[in-house]
């Protein structure tokens, strides 16, 4: 592989009311960056980067892309040859057409996700030591994208082989078939898990906690708001990742992980860890279940070149719930 | 009133294995003071008592009484003298026939609750700085009783007004039926709760913990040791107490919560908390549902005359799910 | 004893700019009750009564009163038959003189400290559960005064033998004589401690707060504000008490400690906990020393007649370093 | 660079007392991989492979060599040869003379520390879901060495520029020379850390805590188990790193950091955080003074061909208190 693509950098969402939207981030303690009538620039407390999450007003909820971060111009250059060689229509995006983000490439991936290559974005002040503005959940940094797909064999040969992803963790049936994968760039267990169901939508994203508590109160603030309903699934723990979860709805049903745990992946004899499909404590440690909504819902992906949201397909492999999990 | 009940201070448990017992209680960081082939003495790391749970080695699980401290020997022989003149039959329990205790009482409660009085107990070394033995859920101190019983109103005009204990919280509905209440003798939000349903039973017994994070490593021990199926619910927040919670099957079923929260409830113009049976809140406050066997498992008592368990009467109020609740 | 006194209630403190003090007892997430240009009014989350802290604006920094609350009228005018009886200078304050109090009485204690009782405090709604207003160091309720004064065992004396308060820990040396006290009426390790050294002084009011993790981020809220040199000593563990404590100082000097621990005292089996003066876990589990500041500042205290702050006495132990002392 | 230097990877310790060793080890939660009378090998929670920490007797206190992981064995190869080029003295350890581990090689650097290079380690178990053997301090993984040493400029210049190593901070004075860096390879906030002062020693070995709370427990623990004089400094924050952080001494004296807190690092245009040498809030956030032993006192380290332990070099910096700092 001639480029590097170091982490999962952002997402940018559609969304149907930005005030809505922002007084749901703002209780989780996203920091805004800035703002106009059609934009909300969020990052989390640790992130030098100009935004981590980029919600947009539009007439639907819905996914435009889902970003990852290169380590260079010359990278990017590299990696777009790639998609082009193997048959992808990459759309790219000139400098300035973004706030504070430089040129960038877009492209339906192999699974019909649209995601997004960048190197540069502006740099802004890190609000890590600035305790006194920490609220909420103190959102850390994003994390990870989890995306349901129709075939996550492809899209794990895809991301591995091309792409030079490693995988942490996945699981698999009897017949070795990989219902659900979680790839990683950075040392950490991912930047993007796959999972098997009907696709391509985005399922979540994950954003980073420095600590437990902050999740709990998480769920006490948010109650206390009145957002009962937006707390879809924990505090518990997940047997695949280690991690301490907690799934949120935000007010346009997007779904936010917010998630402490994590464990460093750096080693090549670091041996991806297998779960059996029917192991139960694979998605939940402590043995609850999630709610059906959980396995059902996911926010619907555009199409990078029309913007109109993507039919979906069924998956390849047969769908029962405890399925394409986590 | 002549008399001071001081707090509710143990609970004796018939249990069929006294070892499954020891290692499901070990786990959760209770200390051993003592014990033979027949009995266990648990004491929480704060205590200074000689237990606060005692596992008697039975055929069946049941309850065999539940105890409550007063504050001297004087205090217990009006106590008596209060339950005789009411008509209840009071079996006395001359000191040294149970280990570590004074001089005791038992009564069948209004209810129908196996209860007990004394106002001495054998005193042993605190661990509470011994952080060296801190193990699981660092149980500190026993904390409440939790009854079900068929009549609540009739279980909190007792309590309240016979033997002086306040009420924190409860539940109504609009036509001011109670339907379970929280009352306390130590300044907390509750030393016993009945809540309406099939009576008399024990739900469960609350064990207070010094943090949250105690509470979550709880789950991740158990769950670690083979126990996901005695993680019942939780971690959640309790509307009604505020109370962090996590509510626990030991291997006979017996229904432990580990609580952390708790107010302070010393004034006499701390007016009690209404709850509303519909208001979903009351018992999740982050909006979770308890499942069914949370509503309708719980632990069988005994007869203090003839150690047999009692049978089970229908509430007066119509039973449905969100109905005994906290 | 024919009244009851429940517990510790307020502090009213003369600080010498409203504003400065405002902002720093905002980063330690007091809820503001109400202010005018003269008076600020903070209670903690789980308060019911309007205040527990008064900020009164003054020419000097000094304490004007502590108070205690005591359970009924008729208990506050038995209290104040016992000072009359014993020869103190009772002065009343009649109801509507202060803003939320009922009448009350002042008067200079047997050590020269001004306190204060009264049995009614108007009402507001509790916090408790509006967490998405908690900041800071969450602070829940007063929990403690600590003061410093002349003869410990004159002190102790008088609230053991007249008032009713029990001791849950005490330091003494090998002559048995008592350097500091800790006395409770609520069930907990205090409701004051006495601590032997120059006085009348009134050393720190201590705050209660329901975890660790707050107390830790009440230093890095206040370091990120610039609050550096606040922040005198802890975060650490005493032996005595076992509380997780930290100790700063507003911007007056007076001295605010934020704690979390305790355990339960209500037994009268409970033997008070007796520590060697000698012994350096008994002020800091972890063997920390505290620094020479903690232990010679101390806020002056007012005569409950003139206003003016009193003279300071030698204390009648010899002084030495670690005496007067957590 | 033709070589990847993965991350910090182990130390070697030498020590007097296994067993006393193995008692202080134990209660930070340390997993004892295997053992003989002359060996102990620890592993962090997460840790997958053998060991990070070799404790090994000897007649004194010293350290042996600290190990850093390559990614291959040709990586291994290519390193050894830019040192050979260098003109330093390569000493090859073959595989089989080190238990646990492949070939390796071993160097004294730049500035006289022991160091070694190694690519393959056996893989044992993860321990990190067996929740039920968490103890004490719960340590997770290795983090980082600190060396003090008496050139932090060349140590600066052949770690970034030969070894291909990123700075996160650094100290500087206003002329710009550099007392104290933070260099990294994982994208965290350091693998090694250079500090000036007498040199070559190793200052502390890092190890990482998932949370704030399980460093507290460590105070408490290791205080109820007599340990007080070895909690030398904290717990505090870093305002350099942000850590949360604790240091130990061990029986022997080595130093042993736990550390929570940390940021990724992974960017290409995350730009090095500058500290002026005069900040005080550079070493502690919360401004507390660290002991004058902290400063002075530091493991000597072994010449890797003699096994002798190294003289003291004056440092080219003027020291002063606050100057190798953290």
């Amino acid at each position: 592989m001639t480029f590097n693509i170091i982490r999962s950098a952002r997402a940018v969402l559609h969304v149907k009311d930005l005030d809505a939207s922002r007084t749901f981030y703002e209780a989780l303690g996203f920091v805004e960056t800035e703002s106009d009538d059609e934009h909300i620039y969020y990052r989390g407390l640790e992130e030098h980067n100009h935004h981590s999450l980029l919600l947009k007003k539009g007439d639907e909820a819905s996914v435009e892309v889902i970003s990852y971060k290169v380590m260079s111009e010359a990278d990017l250059d590299q990696l777009a040859s790639l998609f082009d060689r193997k048959g992808y229509k990459v759309k790219w995006v000139e400098a300035g057409a973004q706030k504070a983000i430089g040129r960038s490439f877009r492209v339906q991936d192999v699974s019909g996700i649209p995601v997004e290559f960048f190197s540069k974005m502006d740099t802004v002040d890190r609000m890590l030591q600035r305790y006194d503005q920490y609220r909420g959940a103190r959102v850390q940094r994003i994390d990870h994208f989890n995306c349901m797909v129709s075939d996550v064999q492809k899209a794990y040969d895809f991301y591995t082989e091309e792409l030079g992803f490693k995988c942490s963790e996945y699981t698999s049936s009897d017949d070795e078939a990989i219902w659900a994968a979680w790839l990683h760039r950075k040392p950490s267990v991912h930047d993007v898990a796959f999972m098997n169901g009907d696709g391509p939508r985005l399922h979540h994203i994950g954003f980073w906690l420095s600590d437990q508590l902050s999740l709990i109160h998480a769920c006490d603030v948010l109650a206390s708001m009145g957002y009962v309903d937006s707390i879809e699934r924990g505090p518990g723990r997940h047997g695949l990742s280690n991690a301490f979860f907690l799934y949120l709805r935000d007010p346009d049903g997007h779904r936010i992980e917010l998630y402490n745990g994590d464990y460093l992946t750096s080693d090549p004899d670091f041996k991806p860890i297998r779960w059996d499909i029917n192991d139960p404590m694979r998605q939940t440690f402590w043995g609850h279940e999630a709610p059906d909504r959980w396995f059902n819902e996911a926010s619907l992906v555009q199409n990078v070149y029309t913007g109109k949201t993507l039919p979906l397909q069924e998956p390849t492999l047969k769908k029962k719930k405890p399925t394409f999990i986590i």
